[in-house]
């Protein structure tokens, strides 16, 4: 396996995590915290955040704070979207002033769910990467962290985070970054995985990781062979 | 890594592959002849299918004949389709009958082209295995090997082809079925991923290997974990 990563994480970078106190974000702030990386994570309470907060910097030994998701998106240099796809495109409308010329982390999978499982949403942008760039002109919008599990993220006897994090954006600089910021986690590895145009189906794989999960009773991710 | 696998590929089997003289087909029918399946090689022209079939059953000592695609539909207990998105529906409208009570595997993926790579062409159905579906009412149909390199499975220096094989459908024994036959070609693995209607981001999401392959100079395969 060779390194797929591009650069290592700047010292300096702060990584916002907005919906951060929802499992998916809370579980990725809580891996990049303990990987030594600046967090800020941001909620629609910003009390509620400050707590989650709290708990992450106790539990990782790492530099997490909570703030609104304005006020998050302001912090970050890297801004990690973990909201629920319902209320995705209205919470980035209200935030293209805070996030013009910054690295903006989609990792929204829009699905429905009923008796037979989930299934992939119809988005109108083609993806909710695409979606959030086209609401985003200003900002470097990426995809990626669609597959890895929040439950695996959040348990604490888990060291290794055995999946690899497919990586998606028209800005190579914006990529490599967060590839780099994906391979962090001990464990992950960023791997690229095409333009943003080709952000639906990686987004909407996320229900037949679902399958997979109830079939197996697992929690499963995804590793690119022969990279 | 757990058997994901049903039961195994019973004896008597005959795999068809339509389309079999493309790479993709020819490929998947160099494994499947290798690993002791009996195979029979459908093409337009029958001719040419007997040529390949013989280079086949010579390279694997496997028993591998050839036919048209409707002499090898009718030949096939399993039968994979591995033709050109473009002329998919056109094939398997004429061939209802003799598909009928069969389990079909498609493994086409409904990719365009441009100067940026690969992208996914909309589908009327959703997918193409969708479309098959409708196309063949009276058929089991199953979606897999979608994301297998037929430069791998060409290659005859490669003696185990390191990839998982999603299966995707809505017959469990026909997905029992034909994960047995992924899990018989050393190194593969079938994995049951889903129904048909989450078909589509499966197929879509061979346009994203594709660019993996670019970046990376590779024959990229997919892995499942905690699977």
């Amino acid at each position: 396996m060779t390194e797929a990563t591009g650069a290592g994480v700047p010292e300096e970078l702060t990584v916002a995590v907005l919906g951060g106190t929802g499992p998916q974000g809370r579980g990725l702030a809580r891996r990049f915290a303990a990987a030594g990386v600046r967090v800020v994570l941001g909620s629609r309470d910003a009390g509620r955040a400050g707590a989650t907060a709290a708990d992450l910097a106790a539990a990782t030994g790492g530099d997490v704070t909570g703030d609104d998701n304005r006020g998050a998106a302001r912090a970050g240099d890297v801004v990690v979207v973990a909201v629920p796809w319902d209320g995705h495109g209205e919470l980035l409308a209200g935030l293209r002033e805070e996030l013009a010329g910054k690295v903006v982390v989609d990792c929204v999978n829009p699905l429905g769910f009923d008796k037979q499982g989930a299934f992939a949403l119809p988005v109108e942008e083609g993806s909710a990467a695409q979606q959030a760039a086209a609401l985003l002109p200003d900002s470097r919008v990426v995809a990626a962290f669609h597959h890895v599990s929040a439950v695996v993220l959040e348990d604490p006897e888990v060291a290794e985070v055995d999946t690899d994090i497919m990586v998606l954006g028209d800005d190579r600089e914006a990529t490599d970054l967060v590839q780099a910021l994906a391979s962090a986690v001990p464990g992950m590895r960023g791997v690229y995985a095409g333009r943003l145009r080709n952000a639906h189906q990686v987004e909407a794989l996320t229900a037949n990781l679902i399958s997979v999960n109830r079939r197996y009773k697992a929690h499963a991710g995804l590793r690119v062979t022969d990279v």
